[in-house]
């Protein structure tokens, strides 16, 4: 049967999450099911697959999610025809055919997340909902060191949520980037509002990995870890040593390699 | 007494505008004044005065209010306080005393609104709140000229509401800036969405006389209207001839000039 891939941009703010658990209309993959079932004559089941299990309140640039279909259209039309029905925090980036063979998550060979970080609260109001809000100082310098010490293909136990239910903890972090946006943009206005916006490619994320890494690395920053006690975190698999997970609501995945 | 002045920013999407006609909090207005009787020993109302009466749905970058308070705080202070308690969507640049005589309307000497237009929709999910999504081209060369010939000191009857209580029409529109936004921007992504951005300078504003001229100047850009239309619509001072009002949600208060 005919595959199509679609590229999504998402606001996570309102949902559950790209995958629950519970049944629902509340999680990305459900709505884009629903929607997709539309267009089946015979109404059976449409399954959604996508490249990456967004938490609840996580963000998309360009999350990539495939379904099965045997109808005719060509993938444009699927495309326009979703951006009319979708709710206002969602949209189709793109959509085309792909081999059967292909599978969002297996065939990735990786991913780049995003997170903001907003120095000297409150933030612009416009983006408040896009960025983890920092009342404290933070060293880059040394949360440069510490991201230096994730580098690598290594076991990430230390930095994988209790309930993550992959099989082993190895991944692939190619880089971790950290850079500092001088000032606010909105349009051409300036906005009060200084970010850090932390990038991280790896071959694949444990469970809440990117949010843990950022949490830790936000310990670093604030001078109540030191860069080597991450390393020797990371050495140790233990997640009871390693920092909060951060808020959700700053981490987007930006973009999915194949 | 003394008088502090404030500038604020504003996502207006959920409220009822600046200044409501109905008693209820869902008003910047009501919802400063409320934060801010909070400060008042004596629990007596605050009033806040604002430089320009934003409708439902429009968003500021830099709305200022003023306020009068026996407390001795330092104005730093009440800018801290005030960002710890008002909702997200709202929020105060700076603070600072002015003399008893300063009017946030009434001494201004001009004002900057700007407007968003998103094309080709849907606009990426993040900015969807904050512009009008137009499904047509526009031809912005035709509206530069259009609005060529709403630029001086003039009789502005026929992009006026009609509930605006304003004694005279004539007001002085110094620029009106048509950009187009090549490419979206958020935080160093590249977001697949073009945007107009259209920026209007004037001694004043009659009540939505910046929608009307953008409803009007979106008519010529889509070839419903010819430029030289608008100068006579304009001359003819009659409100039936222009174009419909554009969506609020597009409008932002720019700036305020004293």
């Amino acid at each position: 049967m005919r595959q199509i891939k679609l590229v999504l941009e998402y606001d996570g703010t309102a949902y559950r999450g790209w995958q629950s658990q519970r049944k629902g209309p509340f999680t990305i993959q459900e709505i884009l099911e629903k929607k997709l079932a539309r267009f089946e004559k015979d109404a059976h089941r449409v399954v959604v697959y996508g490249a990456s299990r967004t938490d609840a309140g996580v963000h998309a640039l360009g999350q990539v999610a495939t379904f099965r279909t045997k109808r005719p259209h060509a993938p444009e039309v699927f495309k326009k025809a979703l951006n009319s029905m979708l709710p206002e925090d969602m949209r189709v980036l793109s959509a085309r055919d792909v081999p059967e063979d292909f599978h969002p998550r297996k065939s990735a060979v990786k991913k780049t997340y995003f997170y903001l970080i907003a120095l000297d609260p409150p933030a612009p109001v416009f983006f408040r909902r896009y960025a983890w809000e920092m009342p404290w100082p933070l060293n880059l310098e040394a949360m440069r060191e510490a991201a230096g010490y994730l580098t690598g293909k290594m076991d990430f136990s230390a930095f994988r949520a209790a309930g993550c239910t992959a099989r082993d903890a190895v991944r692939e972090i190619g880089e971790i980037r950290m850079e500092e946006l001088g000032e606010g943009w909105f349009f051409g206005a300036a906005l009060n509002g200084r970010f850090v916006k932390i990038s991280l490619t790896a071959s694949g994320f444990l469970r809440h990995m990117a949010r843990n890494i950022v949490g830790t690395l936000v310990e670093v920053g604030k001078g109540r870890m030191t860069p080597a006690q991450v390393k020797s975190i990371l050495e140790s698999g233990d997640r009871r040593l390693s920092g909060p997970t951060a808020p959700a609501r700053g981490l987007f995945l930006d973009k999915v390699f194949y």
